[in-house]
Order: structure tokens, then C-alpha cells, then sequence
């Protein structure tokens, strides 16, 4: 398989880079008869869109302009999947090579520039081509159609992230009991500032990410998603378990450093007669046994490093001061592909 | 490719049941011409297998009597490798099956024998079959002969994890400190209790394990690897990043809840302009940059859930009350079918 | 790997229906820093596209007319490759839905229509969906990058097809001693009607496949390739073996029903004293033994079935009435492919 | 996937040399619950084993003696497939390495000694290695697990290979027809002199091969294999058409020269009317459209080239003056695992 695949049953190949002129995913896996949902698409394309993600009508993400049409090649007839390969691109229409250009020679700190150029010997410097967060747009391409598969193959399934801290801010315990209480829709999520879920905090993460992009800032975060509503016994043994892929698909994406599964890292000072026994908190072991899922939520946990770019090209005011907000939709579309893998999979665990 | 299939370029799968005949792996994919060091395959082997762990003679670790003696079976000849696969196993001596009949009916908290059997319908309940720890002994094998090969191909290339914490004791700043200045070796490592580099705690982790072995109590830890001489360029773009392959690889070995990248969770909190500038800490970014290897130090971190066989089985004793110790070389093992894997994909970067 | 994929290191993946938006094809794993020649793409999806073949200017070939003009939507910058996926597509021009629109009721003899329809439920009955030969213009793209690949790793390889019989027609015994003498170039085969190098048969085989086109007949036929200038030890053992990956990529085509290494089915009646010290006539071997290039000369034969659709649809004149001449470029496109792969994968071979 | 895997959802990855310890097999993605049939296994290997072919007791094959004896590692518990990895083995009991000790130096015409020495560098030359006829026996256990699954999946379903030509002597039309009408069985098949089925010309071939092996000389050879019962709908668009994957899978083995789908290569002189429209001839598209099973009976036909070894070792005896006789087993193997990798795919083609 190769290196820009991913999924070994639903089978996403993505490609592109970021001042190209195109970027797409090519899916191979899906079944046919599904139901296209090309509104769907786009609202994931919209969500993960570079825009306004405040109350208060100011930008605190990136302001490339990028109206990320979808168009859809192959795969789909009269509304609904063929079987064959699902092909989906968006052209770049913001290319500024200007931009850029200084790049070629001057590799940009706590960017992939040099080491691209070391390993390829010749690389696209335009936005970083490839290694550019712009990549992405195919993984929330794929991420949808998976999501319109899971639709028929395990309805009630959803996906659902959120930011769990904004740099020095952080959610607080009696918010995330809340939110287990009752958990809020992506929808929901999406109306708060940076996908933060707090209202005491609001004006806080707005005004620290307003001023930072102002100034040149960045910070780094942690990003929350619950997947409710997935089925019983996903996940092949060994190799493939269920943690493992959605490990590899969370860290596949760029800014990311660390993935938790369930209580993650707090497990390691643990005591198992406790831990094992407490029956009042089953997302201790967050919803994956023995690598297979047993139908309770799914937790899990990505950290995010506080973006680089702010401190090479501010003036030009095309990068987030926090990736977390955009990358909320990233990660719940790499959980869906990862999901469907597995539900395609399971169907030949038994005769 | 299949479910226990592990890698792209250097290729393994793995077999068998924890009391079945025999555990072993197929590694396909190893170039011609590697010397074969079955000392190294040996001592490995002997590094993962239970035993005293200690300074004062008591077991730290499950008592499971397996001399784990590997039979070579192909792709090697004349002390040489042949680019053929290489096939190795080892037997199973001490299969108890009787143990284990009543869980076949009881199903162990915290295992995975329930799940198993709802997966496939029809599971092995003997030592919970192939969701047993005991699988892990084909990987270590898989280990050792990446080893070998990343001898040649990348001379002066090490891993080494050691016990970061255990249960309540943690490794102190200063301890972390000075391990970072004067690296110790695996071998090194190997001759502290629990593979925990502390003098200042050596007795105490000592005490805490074995009355807790006694007393059907198990703990969780952190280990930390460190992979110090990797090459440059290793990792390919986008979903197979070395971060998102060694998450995989990580992830996939069971207990384990979350897996760390440099300064891992703690980005969460980080500044952009401070992180990213902080030129006395190289380690930050762990090593991988745009999921490259940079040459530096590449430094992972993974959470262990306490044990929980030590609650079903503690009359027969045959479980560790901390999965750390033994967990070392595995992680290692996965670190270096990961190197060796990207070693030889990186082959097909340039022309 | 998907289903829609081929290759191991060189992995294309292709997409589309023949009355879709576009067809496309994703090639992950050519190397950086491979010239990108864009006119070679253009004439090899030239020779494959429909039009005429003869030296008077009737048109022996279907009348669809497509001007097939490729997009590079990635991997390529500043003309050359980036080691990234290399995205191209060819948009559909000429989709005449109101053809087909009978065939959703009445599948064609001896087309798939039906048997896709079986399979999937769900199927594009416009032009055969993704069944039709309109496929095959992503391997001749395809095959083109993977032409540039080889031109650096192994210059002076070539592939070379041509028409070794038209139906009733076949070259003389005569004419392919001459051939094996003085080898004719891709280029030189294009100048013959029906790229079947007969001075002697020119006039017939136009003759016999405009008459064949004006009446609704099809004849079937039989095409052979020669790969000149291979390196040795291409070729991986057991099942990758170089004459099994090139029958699946010569069966991989529609139409194609038989595939031939050197003697091919000659030699059942063999006697092996005699075929193994045949000092004069190294072809017999095709060019592969143990699965292997050996350097010398590849030879392969594919028969091709009677075209089955100038049989439904003869007043639109869209349909070859022999496939040969047009599929020529497409088993070269997949042969150089297959090279493509095995030069690649052959660089882990050895340490 | 590595070079010694075969198959995408059915995996099977062999290992072993000629003369090393052991030759075997792992396959991975064999569902759970399948009754595991290990009397079919014993007699699949006995029918490949070298050993008498004829009626009249003297011995056709190769004298190598050979227990081939499984050994069946992992993956079955009670009599049941696990769905986890099964691994087989089989010893070499039979290892003379003295015999070829000169191969080392002097590399066998016909054979891939030097192939596979020019290509590693470091080869086994003991009976070849790993490019030995020895290594089918692999897939022949690989082929009894496939038939075992097929049993439940498609039950009904019966692979048959026979000879259709022993160097000069070929099955006669009406016998051909005869079998046509009258099926015979695997079974029924093996009690001919050289799985050849004739009753005509039963004695001139156990002449020709007594005195063949006698006489230091070898011949080629003409199997045909009939696949009934197969379901509709079995294999995969573009690349893995059924038809595809059988022709690597057929060309895969060691000394096969062609493989013929159907009418083979005589469709190369058909005119389309008549093929097309022949109803007294299903046979002619051999039960593959558009790369998949319609259902009807599929017809292979592949070509052996003569044994190369007669010419060497013709003292020691120990090889096949035809491989045909023995061949048929592994064909017959492969083909049953490519219909299980399908009857498998074939579960994630719709919703």
C-alpha cells in the first residue's frame, strides 16, 4: 500500500499539495448503495474552513480564503454509491506563491520545509506543499463519506470533538462532568468559541486568541473526542486494534504529540483492585477492550503543538494563533475513516 | 494485508495462542544478507521472559516457567539472511490449561476474553488465547532481527526504555536530568529493579512490587523510550509519519492507554514563540519533525493500565502485578520493526 | 490495498466511469526528482485514443472523440516529480447518456452490464460505467509516469507491443524472424494499420476491419509484447514473481483471455533435453526464469476476445471492431508499471 | 504486503527452504468457526507428495521421501477456526545437502540458481532454496484451509484439475467432450496414471514417463482446471478481476508458462458474431465477465514447461520427468485460495 493511503478496507489515498492545483482523496472500499450526502460534505468542508469561529464576528483562525468546492468525479450515480472508487477534489484558489518564495531558502522553525527538502532532495515550497495543514481538506473529504456509510452500517453513531484546553485555559472538571451528563452535539460544539465548550470562559479563549493572532502568538492544545454509539466488537487483534489504528490516524496529522486513550497518561499511577473495579466510571478503559470495542463511548485525547507558523509570515495574518478549533473537524473525519475501516472489516471476523 | 500483519517495507506477522503448540512470526521482507545474531535473538527473548527483577533475588514478575527457546525455521543460512522470510517460533512448555477452564464461563474483569468470544463466536479461552501478553514474545523475535539489520543499515542506532514511573514512584527531575546527560544502555537499565533507573528508589519499587504480587495488587506506569543514532529522513508523509507509525506500533501492544511524542500532553499548555524557540530543549518536538526523523533524539512515552489478572489468579501467581518491567522490550521490539520498516521505505524517496 | 489499486511500491490507483465527470488515477511511490515529461504523457494517451489506423485514412478504431487531456493536479513541481502522489485526470468530453439510457433495461451480450449490476445492485449502465475500456485511459497515464521512472533507473528499456494476428490474419513465421532481428520501435508499430507489422497484410487487415466496421462484425486477435533492455533480477519469488505480476496486469484488462511467457502454451509438447539446451532460441524462457529478469529479452502474447459491442450498437459506429490495435498501449502502459514496480522493489533486496 | 504474502482478505504468507528445517504457511483473515478438516489437509499433501502415479506401480514422480507430515501451530481450538492466524508447518525430513553441494558452484540449467544468486547475493543452494518445487507444499495447506472455508461459504463448490497433455500425447476432443457432459472428481482424477484421463492412452503415458525418468529425459505438459459451483458476483473490478487474480496466481508457480482463461488463446482467430452468439457454448467466456464469476464453470488452462532437473540429477533420481501430475494439486490450491480471498471481498461489495 502506499504511503499517502490509509484504511485497509475502506481505503482512502489522498493527495495534493497546498499551492498546487488541486487536492484530493481517492476512496476505494466503500460499499455500493449508500446514500450520497453532498450537503454533508460540504457542511464538513465548512466546518473545518479557515474562518469567524468567535461570537464576536472576529477571525481567530486562519484568513486564507478558500472556498473549498467540492467536486465529486467518480463513484456516485444518481445519489448513491457505485462500489467503484469515490474520487473528490478541491481546487486551490488562494495559491500565493509570493508568499512563499522566501521559503526556498529559508526554512521556516517548527516547520517541515527542511526536513522535506532533506528527504526528497526536491520539494514544493509553497506553503509547504504537502506538509501544509491544507492536506487536511482531503482527510475531512474522506471523513464525510465515512460518516454517510456509518449513517446505514451503525445508526446513532457520532463522532463528537472538542477543545479541552486553549493554552493557559481549560476546561474544569465540573464542566466535563456536565458535558458526560449530557454531551452536546458537533453542532453544538461548533457554536462556541474555538470549539471550546464553556461559557465561562468564552470571552477568555476569544480574547487570547483574537490578541494573540494580533501579536504574533500561538498556543498549543488539547482536543477531546467522544465517539458515541459504536458498535460492539470493531477491532482486529494484535496489530489493528482499535487503539492502535486510531492512534496512528490521530498522530498521522500534523501538531499533533501525544494520544490518550480512556484516563491515558493518569493510568500509570493507578492501582488496579481500584481501577479495575470502578464500576461507576466505565470510560476509565475508554470504550476499546482487548483492542475491541465494546460499545460504550469511545474517549480519547490528542495534544496539539502551538502552531509555528504565527512567527514567520504574521504580517500576512494567514495562520492560526491555535490549531485546535480547525483541527476538531480533522480529527473526528480521521475517526470516521477509521470507524468504517472496521466495520467493514468485522464482516469477515466470522463465517 | 492481513490483520497480523505489522509494517510496510519490513514486514512481520505474527501466530499463535498463548497455550496453543506454539507462538512465532514470519518476517518477510528482511534484505539479504544480514548477519544473523542469535545470541542477540536469544538474550532478547530473555529480556521479555518473567523471572526475578530484582536485587534481592524475589520475583517482581510472573511466575510462568517458559525457557522461550526459538527454533529458526527459513530465510536463514549460513549465519546469513537470504531475503527469503524468516521464520521463527517458539513452543509453548508450561500450557496449563486446566487454570484457565473456568474462564470459559467466567469471563475475567479487565481482560479481554469476553470480548474475544463475542468477536469471533468461537475463542480460546485458555491464558485468554491470543489476546494473552504471551503474544508479544513473537514480536520481541520480530525485534530482534530488525535489530540486526538496523546494525548494518544504521550503525550506532539504540533503543532503550526504562520504567519513567511505577505506580506511586516517579523517576525525580534530577534522576530524568541526569539520565538525559549520561544516557544509560539497555543493558544498563536491565540491572535496576523493575528496568526503574533510580538508586534513590530502587528498594522502595522493590517492596511495593513484590507485596503486591503477594497481596493480588497490581500498579500502572509510564515508560519512556529513548531512540538515540536513528537516521535522518525516516517516516513518510502524511499517514504514515514516523509519530503516527510508532503511535500504531505502541498502541498496539495491550495495556497500554496513551502514547507521547517529546514533550508530548504537556504541548497542550505551550506558547508558540517560547516552544518553539527554546533552543536548549531539542527534545521538544521528540525527535520527528513533519513526521520525519531529524536525527535527533527521538523520545516516546507510554502509559500501562495496572494489571488485572493479578485479581482473578493471585493464588496461582502466575501474573506480574506491574506489566511495566516486561513491557520494556516489547516496546522496544515495536520501536525497531518500526526504524527498520522506514529504513528501508526511505530506500524509494529519490530516484 | 484497495481493490482499484496495483503495485506495491509503485501503487497506482484509478478511478472513474466512461460517462462520469473524469477519469483519474493516483500514483503513490514514484521516487522524487523524476523529469516530468508531459509530452510523452500527451502521445501515449494519444496512441491509445480512438481514430484512425490505417494508411487511407478510414478510421478501423471507434469514433468516440475524446480529445483526453490530462490535468497533473500534484506530485509535480517545477517539472519534476516530488515523491508525492502524482494525481491526474482526464475529463469525460463526449457522454452521451441517451445511448445507454436502453441498456439500464437490456444488458449487452458478452458485456459486463449485467454481471455489475448483479454484483454491486447499484450500477452507472451509461457506456458500461466503470466497466467500459474508457477505463484503461488512467493506465495509459499511468504507464507514461511510470515510462519517465524508467527512463532514469533503467535507460534504454523499452516496451514494445504489436498485433500478431487480426482475427484471420496472422504474421508469417517469416515476418517474425525479421522482427526478432531487426526489432521495430513503438513509434515504427504505429505506422502499420492495426500496429500489425505486415508490409505483405497492410491492405488486408484495413480492408478486413473497415468492412468488419460497416457490417457490425468483430474479430478477435492476438498481441505481443517484447521488453527490451530489462535489468536483471527484477522479479520477486514465490507469488510476485515477474511473469505472475505481469499476467495479472495483462489479465486486468477487458477483453484479454489468455496470457504467454516466451513458448508460452508451445510448451506442453515440449521435451526437455531438447527446449533447455536450445542454445539458439533464448526466447523460449520469455526472459524470466525463477521469476526473475534475467536481462534478456521479455516476451509476452495476449489474446483478446472479439469486441462483443459492435454487435449492440453498430449505427452509432462508437465501437472497435478488433480491440487490438487500441489495447496495444494499454498492455505496454501496464507492463511498464509492473517494471516500474519491480525496479523499485528490488532496491530492498540486499543490504 | 510482503513478496511471500498472496491474497487480500484470505492472506496466506509462506516460508521455507528446500532443504532448511521446515517450509510452511500463516493465514491470516480465515474467518472463525470453520470446522477445521485436518483428514483434508493430510490428504491435499499426500496428493501432491512425489510418489507412484500409474497403475502398474512404478513411480512417475520424484523419489524424494517425504512424510510431509503438518504440524498445526495456532489458530484452531476444538476442531474450530479461531480467526486468528493459522500456522502450519511440515518438516524436511529428506535434506540431503551433500547432493547439491555442487550447485554452489555449478548453477542448473533451466533452474534459478543463478538467478536467485545474481539477485541476493547470498542464496541457499540446496535443491534450489526457496525456488524449489518444494516450497508448493505450503500452498497446498494453504489451499486445503481455503477449501475448508468454501465449504461452508459456497458449498458445492469443487475445484478439478487434469492433465490435458503429457509432452506428445494429448486428450483426444471426444474425450474432452465426455468429460464435459461427465464431470469426474478430483478423486476420480487421481486414479489415472498422471492425473490424465484416458483410458486410451493410460499406458502410453505411464510409458513414456517410466522411461522418461529412466532415461535422464523430461516433458512438458497441459493442465486444465474446472471450477463448478462457484457462486455469481466473486471478484473485484480493474485489477483483481477473478480472472486477474487466477493468472497470477497460476503463473506464480514455478515452471507454468501460460495460463488461459476460456477459449483462451483461440479467441484470437474468433469472429464476434459467432462467439458471441455460440449459446451451445458457455464454456467460451470461461465463466468470467467483466472479471467476474457469472456463475457458470470456470475453465484455466496452464502450461508446464519440461523438468530441468532430469537433465542434472538424473542419478539421484529424485525428480519429476513431468511436473503436470504433481502441479495439478498446487493449481488446484491456488485457485481455491483465490476463491476464498473473494468470497470474502465479495462481503464488503454493498451496503
Amino acid at each position: 500500500m502506499g504511503a499517502n493511503s490509509f484504511g485497509q478496507r475502506f481505503v482512502m489515498t489522498t493527495f495534493g499539495e497546498s499551492h498546487g492545483p488541486a487536492l484530493g482523496v481517492v476512496i476505494d472500499g466503500c460499499p455500493a448503495g449508500v446514500p450520497f450526502d453532498e450537503a454533508l460534505l460540504r457542511s464538513e468542508l465548512a466546518r473545518r474552513r479557515p474562518g469567524t469561529l468567535t461570537g464576536r464576528g472576529e477571525s481567530i483562525t486562519s484568513a486564507r480564503a478558500e472556498s473549498d468546492e467540492p467536486e465529486i468525479l467518480s463513484g456516485v450515480y444518481q445519489g448513491m454509491t457505485l462500489g467503484t472508487p469515490i474520487a473528490m477534489l478541491v481546487r486551490n484558489q488562494d495559491a500565493r506563491s509570493l508568499d512563499y518564495q522566501q521559503i526556498a531558502q529559508t526554512p521556516r522553525i517548527g516547520h517541515a520545509d527542511d526536513v522535506w527538502k532533506s528527504k526528497f532532495g526536491h520539494a514544493d515550497p509553497r506553503g509547504g506543499g504537502r506538509s501544509s495543514g491544507r492536506e487536511t481538506v482531503a482527510r475531512v473529504m474522506a471523513g464525510a463519506v465515512a460518516q454517510m456509510l456509518l449513517g446505514k452500517l451503525c445508526p446513532g453513531l457520532s463522532v463528537c470533538g472538542f477543545a479541552r484546553q486553549i493554552g493557559p485555559l481549560a476546561l474544569s472538571d465540573q464542566e466535563l462532568g456536565t458535558l458526560e451528563h449530557e454531551p452536546l452535539t458537533a453542532h453544538q460544539i461548533d457554536a462556541f468559541a474555538a470549539r471550546f465548550p464553556s461559557e465561562r470562559l468564552s470571552k477568555e479563549v476569544t480574547e487570547l486568541l483574537v490578541s494573540a493572532k494580533q501579536e504574533g502568538r500561538s498556543f498549543g492544545g488539547l482536543i477531546e473526542l467522544w465517539i458515541d454509539g459504536a458498535a460492539q466488537n470493531w477491532g482486529q487483534p494484535v496489530f489493528h486494534k482499535l487503539k492502535a489504528d486510531l492512534a496512528q490516524a490521530m498522530l498521522s496529522v500534523g501538531a499533533t504529540s501525544s494520544v490518550e486513550l480512556g484516563d491515558g497518561v493518569e493510568v500509570a499511577s493507578a492501582e488496579g483492585s481500584s481501577f479495575h473495579s470502578q464500576r461507576e466510571r466505565p470510560l476509565r478503559y475508554g470504550g476499546i477492550r482487548g483492542g475491541i470495542s465494546t460499545g460504550e463511548r469511545i474517549v480519547l485525547r490528542v495534544a496539539c503543538k502551538p502552531t509555528a507558523s504565527v512567527l514567520h509570515v504574521a504580517k500576512a495574518g494567514r495562520h492560526d494563533p491555535c490549531i485546535v478549533p480547525r483541527a476538531i473537524p480533522v480529527l473526528e473525519s480521521m475517526a470516521y475513516v477509521v470507524l468504517a475501516d472496521h466495520a467493514l472489516w468485522q464482516r469477515t471476523d466470522r463465517l
